[in-house]
């Protein structure tokens, strides 16, 4: 990492500023392995923030952690006809074990839904085994052309939950509750505010009913798909007849859901928050969220500023995620210049005259509007006034993103010219009506390179409901939401 | 689970057992893909147990976590040249990739080496980037020929520690530290004691200068390998040309460490401490510690003893892991049988009369010696109670696994006639003399099917050094272990 050479600016190359901060956070690296990444240890500590806030949601609703195989049989893949049809073209396929030719080649899960439905039918007898609730967090392989780190990755680490009810209408509760739960941790853990709704049928699941998504919009104005939830219906039940007694006494097929969140995330975080210093952390997703530099010049300077740098960690990592950089390979700038890359929400500077004044000067890696970078404050209210300020910024990192969003959302376009002109010199979501025909969204997709990213739930709607689809002319018979997407 | 039908008592079949205890528990269950095994959610709530501990551990010892990608280019196992023999006849290989056959065949990976040290090595520069310390849990993937549940599966998941360093010393180090972390986890965690010691060289890792093992023993007498550390010394470093300038300016190889342990260690709990009746949990990785079972028969006593119930349970659950067991359909009797099944340390009874008397009755899982199996006592003091019964198991659990296996271990064996003997006739741990050739290991190996477990470090030595080998009657150099293995 050459500390002289700054990032490329956002607003000259967006793509390179963000694979420069992805490098030079030390969040990834490019792996000799085609479309693969390595998830430094900076990075995965904020995977490791995420995960255990979901988990901690997953299990507050009910639902347990398992573990099943990586590896699915290619003829088991195929037995939901959608299903195949949709993750055929990207399977990564094991032919040769032990040294020997397999009689079935072996398919790298792209998603577990053909491997977990075969196996927890035999665990599935009657209503009272139901629901089904089961999660597990592992990685994925799916063979994609593009990659990019976090965003698009052959391989990648998510977690997948698969869930089976007896009812039509408890599925479509499930499918509903865990959006709900998807959306409050994307809003205030990552500070980063959601659409939420329906796919279009182009959009949904290969396999599912339908598909709910979490749209997010980045700085650059295109969406990023953050997660989805799907209402499988009874199809993965029909292909592998997954069955259960009601309790009438009778047969039938069980209603599943599932639903993922990925390593796309950090990806999110980077491309929603982060500025030209680098990447910018939500206080809550920060592994570290203070770091302590001391300055000093002289020997007998640098004890005393030590001393007071530890005390001061002590009281902090009561608690908050705290560190002391007290390398002396590298002078406080090139501390500052690192610590701002990484994203850290707030650096504590202690010098001889902070010491001697006992004070210390805080800087915020972020201010909303015309806030102050630094403020000096007296030793003893430190841990307050450190939670307060990091809670703030929690608070205020949202606020920031939300309006972001709201001024690149584009309501009333009615108009293909509009659409077509906004889409393509602004970017940012676009909502008109449509008229549900794929012709229309294929024509956009074509022309605009843009695709309907949901049927957005009602709050999102706009207060005056669209007329006409503005591809067609016909009409509408439901809002819909336009953006360029990752 | 048909509760009329008892496990398959231990000393009648102890293999018939232990699946049955793994499937009837519902730890895991068979898969419909080869060799491999589904972990069930109470499984993998004490692999979320295991994983909580020894990864506060290894933070706690400066580690940090990161992830490596599943596949390794066949050419990279290729390059270290005892790794790629030991390993390259058990590897599952993905051909075909995207629909197109790959021009260089990826391998699931079996270990992490070849594929972390290419990509660290970019990372490592100078001595000042040193050490580096970095684990990662995953799964990997081993073409075994005979599986069996978490004892040894096709796929497994568990952590692989790799770390590089300036000096041999601080990588033997190292590799010493984390055998007493696994140690200090096995013995205070899973109340397992285990053997330490060095392997032969037939027994080390494919590649490694030293292998450092832990070595419990189970219930059938057979020694279980429940974890291992290796000093890599500078093999895999030269393979992948991974070199830092040191103090001096001059250029140098990096020492090596690995170290891993899986969930295999779940096996290793069921063939510790469990009994006829079926899993018993060490207090520390059970996932429900207490289970509260409401007994009543009138709908107005239910209303009376549930409410109790949740009271106990919502003071206990200050500090333990608790669960009411309020199912309507089983009756008390089947819930005993389930609970003792999956091994929970504690059950508390709460009926009518106990009600009255405010007071519970608590039923412990296993009890040492003589100890009483249920015990009265007052509500309101229940949660000390039970706090101090549960640590009160989980050392005596530790101290009856000690007991068993030093009734188990036999010294002073100096002949082959013996050595053989014992072997076949008891199992368990015998002490020897050896000369250090392999023949005489392989001797033993083909007539008696054990192997040198481990050269025991200093604390397990016979306060006499053996002075000859039995099998061939030379001086001896070493005091060895022998054990038949799983």
């Amino acid at each position: 990492m050459t500390e002289e050479k700054g990032l490329t600016p956002r607003a000259q190359d967006f793509a390179a500023w963000y694979n420069e901060v992805v490098l030079r956070a030390e969040l990834a690296d490019y792996a000799p392995v085609r479309g693969c990444m390595v998830i430094r240890p900076y990075g995965y500590a904020i995977w490791e923030l995420v995960q255990r806030a979901l988990d901690e949601m997953f299990k507050q609703t009910g639902h347990q952690n398992a573990y099943f195989p990586l590896f699915i049989p290619q003829s088991y893949l195929a037995r939901e006809a959608e299903h195949i049809e949709g993750f055929a073209p990207e399977t990564a396929v094991v032919t040769l074990g032990g040294g020997k030719e397999l009689e079935e080649p072996l398919v790298v899960r792209p998603t577990s839904e053909a491997i977990i439905w075969p196996i927890m039918a035999k665990w599935i007898q009657s209503y009272r085994d139901l629901p089904v609730l089961v999660n597990q967090w592992c990685n994925v392989v799916r063979w994609e052309m593009r990659t990019r780190p976090f965003l698009r990755t052959t391989e990648f680490l998510w977690q997948e939950g698969h869930t089976a009810h007896a009812t039509e209408a408890e599925a479509e509760e499930e499918a509903r509750r865990m959006l709900g739960i998807y959306r409050k941790f994307m809003e205030e853990g990552m500070a980063m505010p959601v659409l939420t709704g329906r796919k279009t049928e182009q959009g949904k699941f290969a396999g599912a009913l339908r598909t709910y998504s979490l749209e997010a919009l980045m700085q650059d104005n295109r969406a990023l798909q953050a997660g989805t939830t799907h209402n499988l219906g009874q199809n993965f039940a029909r292909a592998f007849e997954v069955t259960f007694q009601n309790e009438k006494g009778e047969r039938d097929f069980v209603w599943n859901t599932s639903w993922g969140v990925s390593t796309r995330l950090i990806g999110a975080l980077v491309m929603s928050h982060g500025d030209d210093l680098g990447l910018v952390l939500p206080p809550r997703l920060a592994p570290v969220q203070v770091v302590i530099v001391p300055i000093y010049k002289a020997d007998r300077e640098r004890a005393l500023v030590l001393e007071v740098a530890q005390r001061v960690s002590s009281v902090l990592q009561r608690m908050v995620r705290v560190r002391v950089d007290d390398r002396e390979t590298l002078n406080p700038g090139a501390k500052y210049y690192e610590w701002d890359l990484k994203g850290v929400p707030l650096r504590i500077e202690i010098g001889p005259r902070d010491v001697t004044a006992q004070q210390v000067v805080v800087a915020r890696r972020f201010v909303a509007g015309d806030g102050k970078r630094k403020i000096t404050m007296r030793e003893g209210e430190i841990l307050a006034s450190v939670e307060r300020l990091l809670e703030d910024m929690q608070r205020e990192l949202r606020a920031r993103a939300r309006q972001r969003r709201e001024e690149n959302s584009h309501r009333d376009v009615t108009s293909y010219e509009d659409l077509k002109a906004i889409l393509e010199a602004k970017g940012g979501f676009v909502y008109t009506g449509w008229c549900g025909s794929p012709e229309c969204e294929d024509r956009v997709k074509e022309e605009a390179k843009a695709d309907i990213r949901v049927i957005p739930d009602d709050e999102f709607r706009s207060s005056k409901a669209p007329e006409r689809c503005p591809v067609c002319g016909a009409a509408s018979t439901q809002e819909v939401v336009w953006a360029k997407a990752y």
